[in-house]
């Protein structure tokens, strides 16, 4: 396997929710597409909302019954916390301004940032669909 | 919000296990960093593995209930399918070839590939802790 991730795909209940709630935090989408591939009770159906972001990389929201038509799999439960993704920015004041931004957008602080005895400043929130994100400041990163 | 992810954190069962598996993808680590950093009942431990992936992007194995410690969570169940890692393969016989290899290496198949509605051709596997990754070849995909 190449050590590269092409995207990343986030399970959710409602699109259009999940959608204005990154949205909220500043990602730019072009909103829900694929939406001409209805699927049915077996084939998923292709409406699916990406956020381009750095490097190449795709964020994209799909619902959790569709994803679970997509991969075979049950259906499965709202995120339990099983990863996280991790968001660097370059200030413990921009940490704790990104917690309170999402907070203000919907989401749920876990906690609020503290300092770690391995030396990150980090706080974590969950999205409305559970899934965690860590907002860290890790003064040993050169480049953010 | 910056358009960035700089980690993804898998919350995983066993280190040492989970790091076995994706090193017999391919993917190649330091092995466990971390374990200066012991932790307690309420301060999540530092033992970690780190994939450096193209493009700056960290893939991250972190024990679950360190995982739970850190963002103050309840210790997830293992993962459920709320979310899959895509990654692009250059043609069908690499989406092929890819999920024997992951099954080999101790991954569950849970559809092996074919062609959907919208163009792409993949099948996805779930490691050993219950995390889905879609192995797709895009056509549409100028560059992979």
């Amino acid at each position: 396997m190449r050590p590269r991730i092409h995207i990343l795909t986030l399970a959710v209940e409602d699109l259009e929710s999940s959608l204005s709630f990154y949205r909220s935090l500043g990602l730019e989408s072009p909103g829900i597409i694929g939406t001409e591939f209805a699927g049915d009770e077996e084939n998923a159906a292709g409406a699916i909302v990406t956020f381009q972001l750095e490097h190449g990389l795709v964020l994209a929201l799909y619902p959790r019954s569709e994803l679970a038509k997509d991969a075979k799999v049950a259906l499965p439960s709202p995120s339990s916390g099983s990863f996280s993704i991790g968001h660097a920015v370059k200030s413990r004041e921009d940490v704790d301004s990104m917690l309170d931004a999402a907070e203000a957008a919907g989401a749920t602080v876990t906690v609020k940032a503290y300092d770690r005895a391995f030396g990150v400043y980090s706080g974590y929130f969950r999205d409305p669909d559970g899934h965690l994100w860590e907002i860290l400041w890790n003064p040993a990163l050169e480049e953010i």
